[in-house]
C-alpha cells in the first residue's frame, strides 16, 4: 500500500468537534488521521454565528477556517473520504472507506455530524439544484429577487429566512406544527419584517415545474385546504439525520439514529468514543460539539496510554 | 432595597462556563444576573492557551477580554460579590451574598470554578503575598532574575515553569509523585531547557525566610534526605478546590467537593444547573467549561419555559 495504514486515533469528520478532537489529540502527541468529506461540517451552513464564545459575530465559514488554521497548526494527517464501515480488529478498529481504502485505528472517535433530512414529497429529488436546496447559506445569494420557500420553521429554518428576507421580495415560512420553534430574537426578526408571511400548521404537498422550481403546494392542516405558493426557490430546513450508516450493527443506535455516550463522549465500547451531533448529546451547538470534542479526544488518550500495543500494530504505525 | 432582586435566572461565577451560559441566556431572553468575585476566574491565570479552537494562541487574560466583551453585547447584569449561601425558596432560589445582600432567581446556575489548593505546610500562610504565590502569570514577572521553585507537576505546574524559564536564572520544579504528570509538549518545554532542575519523588516540608522567602524545604520520598533549594519565590501548583462552600446542606458533593451534575448539567434539583470546573465533570479545559455551561443555560431555559410564574414574583422581576 502505498499510504499509511495504521494510527493511534482515527477521527471520523472535520466539523468543531472532529476539529477540537485533533488538536486535543495532537496535544497529547497521539499520531492522528482524519477522514472526512470536508472541513467544518454543518458549521458552514451558518451565516451567522453570535453565540461561539471569544467571536461577538462571525459567520460559520469563517470560523470554520479558525478552527481548520488552528489544526493545521499541529500533525494531524486528513483523508478526504468517507468511512463506509467501522469494524473492530485485533488491536483496534478498522475503517473501510469509500474510495475503497482501509485504515486501522487502536482508538475512533466518531464525529461525523448530520445531513439534511428530506421531505419526502413528488418533486423533491427530481428539482434539487434547480430550485430546491438544503443551505441557504450556500445558495441563497443564487434566488436574488425571486420569491422563496422556506419548510421549517425551527432555528435552521429561521437563520435561512433571516438570510433570504434582505435579498427576496417575498418569503414564505412554512411550519408543520402550530408555531415557529426558534429563538426569540430570531422569531423578532422574521416577524417584524413585511416581505415575509407565515404559515404554520402546513403541510408540503409538492414541489412543481418545469426544468427549475416554479411553485410549492402546501395544505392547511387544520382547513384541509391546499394552497399554490409561486415561488423559485424552496429552501428545506426540516432537521437533520446523523451519519451513522456505517457504524450500525457495532453500535446500538438511538431512534433517531444518534450514537448513545456517556458524558465523557464514550460510546461503551473500549476505545470508540463519540462528538458533536452525530451523538445523543441533545443541544447541537458549535461550542458545545467542541467541547465534546475535546472530552473524547482526552477520553481516547487516556484508554491509549494505558493500552498496550501488540508489536504487529507498533510495526505498522511507526 | 435599592437593587433589583428577583431574576429569572442566576449565573453564579463569570469563568468561561459562566459567561457562556450568559450569552446563552441572554439569546433565550432570559431576564439574567450574574454574581461574581471577578470577571474570567481561573482562564485568566493561564499565559498560553493554544486549545481554545479558533484562537491558534491567545492569552488567558486576553481570551477572557473576548468572552467579556461577548457578554456585554447582551443585556446581563453583573453584581461583583459572591454567594455565601444558596437556599430554596417559594417559585425558585434565594442567593445571600457576601456583601449582606439578597437576590432571588427562578432558576441557577452554578459556575463558581475553582480556588488553589494550599501545600499546607510551615511558612506558607506567613509569606504568601511575600514570595509564595499561586499564579505564575499573574506574578511572574516579579520574580525576574531570581532563583524560584514551581511546586507540583502537573499542566499548570509545567505552565508556570515554561513562563518562569524565561525571566529566572534557576527553576525548580518539585513534583511528589515519581514523575511529570502533564502533556507531553510541555515536558518536552521543561526537560530541554539548562535553567531547570526536576524533582520528581519530593515532599515540601517548610517555607523560610526572614521579611521575604529565601528557602525552601523539601524531602526525597524515597532516600528520605531533605535538602534547602535557595530561591526567593515559590509558585504553588498542587491542585485545585472547588468553590462549594454556600451550597454545602442543598447538594451532595462528591469527595473532592465537586457538584455532581448529569451530562446536561442538571444538578438533580428542579431549576438548580452547575457547569465548569466546579462540577464532576474529569476534564478542566476553558473549551469544555464554555460547551458545559452552555448546555446549562440551555437547560435553564428548557426548565424555566414549562415552569409558572407566580404573580408575586413575576411583580418583583419586571
Amino acid at each position: 500500500m502505498d499510504y499509511k495504514t495504521h494510527y493511534d486515533l482515527i477521527i471520523l469528520g472535520a466539523g468543531p468537534a472532529g476539529m477540537t478532537a485533533g488538536v486535543y489529540a495532537a496535544r497529547k502527541q497521539l499520531d492522528t488521521l482524519i477522514i472526512t468529506e470536508n472541513v467544518g461540517g454543518q458549521a458552514t451552513w451558518s451565516s451567522d454565528v453570535e453565540n461561539y464564545l471569544g467571536y461577538i459575530y462571525i459567520s460559520g465559514v469563517e470560523l470554520v477556517q479558525k478552527f481548520e488554521e488552528h489544526l493545521k497548526k499541529f500533525d494531524v494527517k486528513v483523508e478526504f473520504t468517507t468511512a463506509s464501515k467501522l469494524s473492530l480488529v485485533d488491536g483496534g478498529f478498522k475503517v473501510d472507506t469509500a474510495d475503497s481504502r482501509t485504515f486501522f485505528g487502536r482508538a475512533v472517535i466518531v464525529a461525523t455530524g448530520k445531513s439534511p433530512r428530506l421531505l419526502d414529497v413528488p418533486g423533491e429529488k427530481e428539482f434539487t439544484g434547480r430550485g430546491v436546496t438544503y443551505c441557504a447559506t450556500c445558495d441563497g445569494p443564487l434566488y436574488s429577487g425571486k420569491a422563496v420557500a422556506v419548510v421549517g420553521g425551527g432555528n435552521s429554518g429561521l437563520d435561512a429566512a433571516v438570510q433570504l428576507i434582505k435579498i427576496c421580495p417575498k418569503v414564505y415560512i412554512i411550519e408543520f406544527t402550530d408555531q415557529l420553534r426558534a429563538d426569540q430574537v430570531m422569531i423578532e426578526q422574521v416577524t417584524k419584517a413585511d416581505n415575509v408571511e407565515i404559515l404554520v400548521s402546513n403541510a408540503v404537498k409538492e414541489i412543481k415545474g418545469d426544468t427549475f422550481v416554479h411553485s410549492l403546494i402546501v395544505e392547511d392542516r387544520v382547513s384541509l385546504e391546499t394552497r399554490t405558493l409561486d415561488v423559485e426557490g424552496v429552501f428545506v430546513e426540516v432537521g437533520l439525520t446523523p451519519n451513522t450508516d456505517f457504524i450500525k450493527g457495532l453500535v446500538e443506535l438511538n431512534k433517531y439514529g444518534e450514537i448513545p455516550v456517556d458524558c465523557g463522549g464514550h460510546t461503551g465500547i473500549p476505545g470508540l468514543y463519540a462528538g458533536g451531533d452525530v451523538t445523543t448529546v441533545p443541544e447541537k451547538q458549535i461550542i458545545i460539539a467542541a467541547g465534546d470534542g475535546a472530552k473524547a479526544a482526552l477520553g481516547a488518550y487516556s484508554y491509549l496510554v494505558r493500552q498496550p500495543i501488540s508489536d504487529d500494530w507498533s510495526s505498522k504505525t511507526s
